[in-house]
């Protein structure tokens, strides 16, 4: 384990958002807030820390998948920590384990919320708390697409050797330049976006951090009432978009970069997420046509929240608790799913999804026929044996760590459907669940205990469960 | 397909059917009630048709696996249709569909139940209705110990393989011997469970109706309140032991006769199964302390509700609905697990559950030593990785079942956390759920195609998923 480089990197991450947290800093100058001083203090308190961190590259600059899966925990762990300080600091989230909640939420995407009253925060945090969405997507397109490949052939990551698009180490030979282009992408979302919701009518302000939330599949809002607030039908319509755009595989992007959009049409996933999508927003639109009275309407309000839950942001146009339950398990079931791997989206991916339902499809073929033995195709390649045993093995995971997290948090005494959504939600990166952590409520009840093992488990989510396992396993440790 | 020997099996199974249901008729006849007449016409019926069925052997006799999960699936859903019959004749149960669903209930063990007051019901009807779990449970014992070792190596039943104790097909030759030693254990325990409640100074009848409901962990009691009605530590303890009794193995029992007191000791299934219940039950009692006031009297009610969910059966002593929510949250992950294999009990199996978790921890030291590659041992044998990987499916296939059933009935509007546990209490063959569908409800108010949905679940818990799956495949009919 070389752990000079652990650090050295890690520093370097420290380093950044430091510098990152300038942005805020500098909203928080401009609207002369009181928050100012705990921005800025953290910001060079983490930039100094970094600095002091990264100060000498080590003489092995060498680093395997191990070393990479950790530094990828750490640097969640370690940003989370620091970009916690400036709300507990400025006095504005009194409990630390509260703020820091907030600031996983934030990083990881998931966008829970422990605020019950977000606009009576200063705009100086507000902007922050998103900003920590556009950090983390942007951290986690890095990580899907540069370190799980070297992890190579083993671990439940190997998923995104399956995945459409160019072999990125191929075309891209430095982690570096493969970076700069996903940044591209990136950034170019979340300029347009930007631009389109302030032709809309929407505030400057208001429009970075609606943004912010969408391009990283976060879903922090400034408005109690999230994306409802604007009560507009263009909006919707714009939030709607770039969020079904950003749980699309990034690598389809660079395809349609280099002009190739036959394979991006053919693509498998992309075909699944858009139908699972058109789908269930078809269904819910009937399902809540009595409550709207028309079908434009009712489906303004269903697109936009199965494209909410299925990208995992987690805006909210209605208070979807209110709905029927037909469409409330619907939209539970949506949380399991997740969108496209190599997105800014968590849960277990359609991808995994469509080998799952593949897996089982031949698994009965297999029974009724014992002779035939067929292999698994995905995106017209046949999957190995060994990657589809590891989507089993990390749904069993997933299903393990809700049925476990569900039953911890229950000791606060909530409901059953609160605590399994809070558990469902957090772990697949959304945000809001149902009942009490619904769209219009929040996870404030819960204990300092379940707090911190519903950031956890955005965590496990956000870095699809093995980097934090192998944080925890003290064998790792050893030299 | 051999299908005229199926017919000639199915026709047997219907006459024994129709003999048995001579003996509610004797009882129908013995309080003087109105259900006579629907009992004995239906019994008739059946052995009518039965007798009809299997007029004559067919000349070529062979069946194999493929025809035996076929006939089992039959089977099931054909002494439901009939044994449906004297509730909607006798005009006890209006519904065809109702009672259809109350017997179905019956022969799978489980023990939901669409009745809004059982007490209403005559002796007859609520004596078959329980004698529907006695036979269900014997048909049980036949199915897993005598049908699914046919299946050989394949198909996700190859558990019953990696059991514990001897290996049935080699010591007992015949099937029909087979079966009978398991009847000898069955009827044991039924003889010895009713007079002990006859000592505890239980009515006679409802000794009878309440050990066919343990023996065949159903869980129908003649009594609204279940066996809370007797408010008896006595009897609970006496319902307790023989619920955890019917939760194990059966092949174990039949290694304590031939005196193998150390490999049944050392079976690991037993000791996690015991394990699971007796550390549930002091979690729950610990938190319903303050409910019952002393340890006594909570571990009475806690250990009991733990042992008849986790062995299936679904009895009640106290209405858990009102328990604090970790206790429900508990409950409802024991739901999911089920007790062992080779016993009368439904659930996915602590077996399963085992291999479930040792894969997933070999998985986590496999990644994290990419050099180790180690076999999973069960009961001190080597489980070929065949058998793993159809566990992992298994519960994938359990997981499925349980989001698509919920999401349907969500139709019906019920909320929830009843609409899973519904799912979930059908397809683990255990009774109630949570809420509308608790201990003190019933299914009652879904609607009929709510309660078709839920009559097959129960149909795949109980054939363990597959023989359903291969009804429904038309080309398994082709010749």
């Amino acid at each position: 384990m070389n752990n000079r480089m652990i650090l050295y990197i890690l520093g370097k991450v420290l380093r950044v958002t430091g510098i990152l947290m300038l942005l805020p800093t500098y909203v928080a100058a401009h609207f002369r807030e009181g928050c100012l001083w705990a921005l800025l203090g953290t910001a060079l308190g983490m930039m100094l820390l970094g600095t002091l961190l990264a100060w000498k590259k080590p003489a092995v600059s060498t680093i395997y998948a191990r070393e990479g899966f950790l530094i990828v925990a750490l640097a969640w762990i370690g940003i989370s920590l620091g970009g916690a300080l400036p709300f507990w600091l400025s006095g504005e989230i009194p409990s630390y384990i509260d703020a820091f909640f907030e600031t996983v939420s934030g990083f990881t995407t998931t966008g829970s919320s422990i605020l019950t009253d977000v606009e009576a925060m200063s705009r100086g945090l507000l902007f922050w708390r998103s900003f920590t969405h556009w950090i983390g997507g942007m951290g986690v397109l890095v990580f899907v697409m540069a370190i799980m490949p070297l992890a190579g052939n083993r671990s439940m990551h190997i998923l995104r050797a399956e995945s459409p698009g160019p072999d990125v180490g191929k075309l891209v030979p430095k982690m570096r330049s493969n970076a700069m282009i996903l940044y591209g992408i990136y950034i170019a979302f979340t300029v347009i976006e930007a631009i389109l919701l302030l032709l809309g009518g929407m505030p400057l302000f208001d429009s970075l951090v609606t943004t912010f939330g969408t391009v990283g599949t976060g879903g922090f809002s400034n408005r109690a009432l999230s994306i409802a607030a604007y009560d507009s039908a263009y909006i919707d319509g714009v939030v709607t978009v770039f969020m079904i755009l950003c749980g699309v595989n990034f690598n389809l992007y660079y395809l349609l970069l280099m002009g190739r959009f036959k394979q991006v049409l053919k693509s498998e996933e992309l075909r699944w997420y858009l139908g699972i999508i058109l789908l269930s927003a078809l269904i819910i639109t009937i399902d809540i046509l009595p409550l709207y009275g028309n079908f434009g309407t009712s489906f303004r309000y269903a697109i936009f929240q199965v494209a909410s839950i299925d990208s995992t942001t987690g805006y909210a146009t209605a208070d979807y608790n209110l709905w029927p339950e037909l469409s409330k398990a619907l939209l539970v079931l949506l949380m399991l799913l997740g969108s496209c791997a190599g997105s800014t989206a968590g849960g277990m991916k359609t991808s995994r999804f469509i080998l799952a339902v593949k897996g089982v499809r031949r698994e009965i073929k297999h029974m009724l026929h014992s002779r035939s033995v067929s292999t698994i195709t995905l995106e017209g390649k046949t999957v190995r044996e060994e990657t589809i045993t590891s989507v089993y093995l990390f749904l069993l995971f997933y299903f393990a760590i809700l049925c476990g997290t569900t039953l911890l948090i229950s000791v606060d005494g909530m409901d059953f459907t609160t605590n399994l959504t809070a558990s469902l939600t957090t772990i697949s990166n959304i945000g809001p669940g149902m009942n009490v952590v619904g769209p219009a409520g929040n996870f404030a009840g819960y204990s300092w205990f379940s707090k911190l093992l519903l950031s956890f488990n955005m965590l496990l989510g956000r870095l699809e469960i093995f980097p934090l396992v192998m944080l925890f396993t003290p064998t790792i440790w050893k030299k």
